[in-house]
């Protein structure tokens, strides 16, 4: 995989354990098995929501990446929160809405274990070169 | 300080390390030293997207909380990057702007070692009990 | 149509000439046909903005009413716009993604004449009773 | 004023009414008197929010045009709804809260005639030329 799609060439990203499943053309899905440490509250089996945040951010931007051919600067980011992210693998899909010259706009999806739908994200990222 | 306000029991912000300085009524600062784990991409000493939509959404979470007497769920997130944060303490100084019977909406500022602000966010809470 | 679903019983939305096309179960469909008082500039074929924006609001806002039965505060409005809006009709085309105790969560898509997706929202609303 | 400052040569600013109180050096002020055309519905003395996102807006985008010399277009917006905007004076306070090589970020305030603040925008547009 080229450079401005590893994972695990960041040191957050190696923190919090996520790992890339597949990247192209604009369609990313990210994987993010639980730990412990990524908990909400101590004795809850929830996700933190800054870590569903920042995976939504980081999903986003791979998938403007694979059309652009590098990273991109987050201009914003919105996170809506739909139900608790319990244990369990998290994935992060994203897709890529609109690749333009100086703004790429993608959408994510966070699901869990079971498929459902926990937080949906809109990101804008800076293209311009 | 009462058990909403406390940043220490959840292991997800013990693993990042963040740090509270003050909750009350509806104002928020905490804190978040540099540590390598934090970064952007190896080599680089900026912190990673992913830190700082995190610590927007927590401290926009105590000032609610400090409001309302609990922990809240977040509704939705906005976080605008303004400029690249960079290694040393990083503050989040957080304000209630509203808090209704049934929601709640916090702005924040992200501020570095300078007081140069990074990144600004809003946040809406469901403040129904 | 019973009243909640109505659009003509608002006098902003007969001012712009807003059209209901269906609305039901959580999907919404509203027409705005163009009118030179809805152009962004003189001279120039392109809806303002500020009436894009009105529409997935409104959009959404009936997606959600579709489900509780009943118009529904708007909490907060998001809206990326994607590329210009020429002269023709245009459609909003909603629907509820997430309709629960105290929020509901629409999406929305606004087409061009030609079905080009010209700009896209999400919004939440008060649902609480 | 300038042509890119001046708000009636577009015809659905002249339809709602709007007025430019002053825009200089990132900070504008506008404001809209009340008419039946913009209400909420029938008989109800609040402001449409559809009218209240398009002022966000469009103040917004005077407030980055006052600073690059030009109109910009708006790549997304924001809008959290705080209270009902009743009948009166509405005035649009706007700041540029960064003005970069291709985005600029706004602020934006409304106000009803008691000077409460209603709705709080924050909007990005692209600067680059």
């Amino acid at each position: 995989m080229t450079a401005h799609l590893r994972v695990d060439t960041s040191p957050f990203q190696r923190l919090i354990g996520l790992e890339m499943v597949k990247a192209e053309d604009g369609a990313v899905e990210l994987r993010l098995p639980w730990r412990d440490e990524l908990g909400r509250v101590d004795g809850s089996d929830w996700f933190h929501g800054g870590v569903l945040s920042a995976l939504i951010d980081i999903a986003g931007d791979y998938a403007i990446a694979s059309r652009v051919g590098r990273a991109v600067p987050t201009i914003d980011l919105r996170v809506d929160y739909l139900r608790p992210a319990r244990r369990g693998d998290l994935r992060a899909i994203a897709r890529a809405v609109k690749v333009g010259k100086t703004v790429g706009v993608a959408d994510v999806e966070l699901r869990d274990a079971n498929g459902a739908v926990v937080a949906i994200g809109r990101c804008a990222y800076s293209t311009a070169s």
